[in-house]
């Protein structure tokens, strides 16, 4: 059970490789890239506890100069600081521009290992191993790198695209349950915006609240697919100028929640739910999509175990505000995603704050 | 009296324009730009002092918002802390994607502005205003960002081309004359690896080593021919993955001698034309170029009023082992560009440490 990706792109096209045990077969891959000798692992902690030392192995086994850097794991440590202790591992190892980076864990190594990559030596190679279903089929394909801003998440970054991404479901057995159902909002965003096929398997599931649940056929389903929607639209527009907006979706208000409680209270996939919630309901009032299929997105939002209601204590002024000040904003304009059908989305900057307003308030008051 | 060049980039093409007056006259380019209306400029005390209002309101004139940031001036301030300044005030000033920051400076400047406007919301845009020669014709063009690394220089940075290179000859009045001759060692390496001409016309000018001796003309022909050369390589090879490495010649051994003596006492321009004389011999010795050619370089820089001798109380040693961390190291192998006639240049990683010793030792003795 093998999938094959291809981001197609100008420059740097790139493999998409899916399949169990990946990890441990990384050697071959490694030698039919165009890389140099020197790798350094970035990971943390926890992951790099439970799947370092086969990475290593397999990696020396391939006969390449091998080190590893840990860093500290968690959004707060998402800095400059951190990658700072990157660069400080890639001067100690001597590294070359032919040499790379390979981040194992979920989207804050991968972000942070991605910007590295992308700053030293002005870029240098990076492989994207991610561990959490979150980074598997959004965070680890497409080039997007960053660190936080004490202000603003993700402020801070860089397009650089991977030379290569391995996804070994086998690792999802350790995430916690919180985090499988956070990479699972983005699934069902895939399904809502671009995949039609891939939103009736889900709704076809029995539950998908717990990985448990999931066969692997199914499971190897969902990233292929969730991964094949992603390289489509980044294949199209690298470095979003247009169509990679509507991977947005769910985010725009998802990120003022996120903001608005401190990254605290909801995880990033959550406030996603909660933002595809809203911003369906916007859909529906502006006339682009049915009542019915925002209703079918919501009880697959619910079915996964994941929120759809916007948390009482934010004020929608507060939210109206803090969109504002998103870098999605284009001439004091909030953009906003929102789906045309189940499968199909568009973008328009035409949502009044009214409206926004109407919607929020409904999904503060649903429960 | 105004020079166009091109860089001509599969996506991001630009205008370099020379001539007197043109900080004054930034309208109109601005208004030809597809930018949106938020400007930053960023720049140090003495140039602000200097052109920083009349820059500021011929911005305004044009009718573009635009604020302003002084950042602490010198090499050793090139750092993430100094560009974290820059992010400081996009966010007060809620930059958006289409927004600009405008470097008014020298290539300390440049390159963190340069580096900010890469790495803030994933990259906005820069136009690039160099204020020393050094920075005219050689930091503000290619796309080169980047800040120093507590054990390196321009270990961090990223490639990020600007919108307008805007270079305005007469802003050189108030440059140190020390600093005239150090980018005057950045226009011999384009007479010697790119354009016979340009090094033909700086051998027929009666002095070299302070602007007032030169005439408005020469100074013009000087600017554009080094423009050109820079625009043509960077055309032809955007992020140095061959051609784009003869703009090093004179840099690989320059940059040990600044790192050896702790980037203090020789400028970066010197430690080019010490560089330069090394390399020349080196080219000599190899084979590749005539003695007669190597001496008309010298003497050039000679009459330049810049040094052509490595500093006595540097170990040859230390030299070669600095060599061997340079960022431009492939395989382990140090690349040399040695020139093969004046007006061309080459590269090769076939040099023995016994060549670059003999090379360096002579430049040690000879006064």
């Amino acid at each position: 059970m093998l999938s094959e990706i291809t981001v197609n792109l100008e420059t740097n096209s790139y493999q998409i490789a899916i399949a169990p045990q990946l990890i441990n077969n990384i050697g071959s891959y490694l030698q039919s890239l165009p890389i140099g000798n020197k790798i350094i692992v970035v990971s943390n902690t926890m992951i790099f506890d439970h799947y370092g030392e086969s990475l290593i192995k397999a990696i020396e086994k391939a006969n390449f100069s091998v080190s590893y850097k840990i860093l500290p794991d968690g959004e707060r440590h998402k800095t400059l600081l951190s990658v700072q202790k990157i660069y400080d591992q890639a001067l100690e190892n001597y590294l070359e521009r032919s040499s790379t980076l390979i981040a194992l864990g979920g989207g804050v190594i991968g972000d942070m290992t991605g910007f590295a990559a992308a700053t030293w030596l002005r870029g240098i190679n990076v492989i994207q191993i991610p561990t959490s279903l979150l980074a598997m089929v959004d965070a680890a394909i497409g080039g997007k790198t960053g660190v936080n801003h004490p202000q603003g998440k993700n402020l801070i970054g860089a397009f650089h695209q991977p030379k290569l991404v391995l996804i070994d479901p086998e690792v999802l057995k350790t995430l916690p349950h919180r985090e499988f159902r956070a990479g699972m909002a983005e699934v069902i965003k895939y399904g809502v915006i671009w995949s039609d096929d891939l939103f009736q398997q889900l709704e076809s599931a029995q539950r998908l609240d717990q990985l448990d649940y999931l066969s692997s056929d199914l499971l190897q389903n969902i990233l292929t697919q969730s991964c094949q929607a992603k390289a489509d639209v980044v294949s199209q527009d690298e470095k979003e100028g247009g169509l990679r907006a509507i991977l947005n979706y769910g985010h725009t208000v998802g990120h003022a929640i996120e903001s608005l409680t401190g990254y605290r209270l909801v995880n990033h996939g959550e406030a996603v739910a909660i933002g595809m919630s809203v911003a369906g309901k916007i859909a529906v009032k502006m006339g682009y999509w049915s009542e019915q299929e925002s209703q079918r997105q919501d009880q697959l939002i619910l079915k996964t175990g994941l929120p759809k209601t916007v948390p009482p204590m934010l004020k929608v002024e507060d939210i109206l505000e803090t969109l504002k000040s998103d870098k999605k904003v284009k001439n004091g304009k909030v953009r906003f995603v929102l789906p045309q059908k189940i499968g199909a989305a568009t973008v328009t900057d035409e949502v009044s704050p009214e409206i926004v307003k109407e919607a929020v308030k409904e999904c503060q008051e649903s429960t």
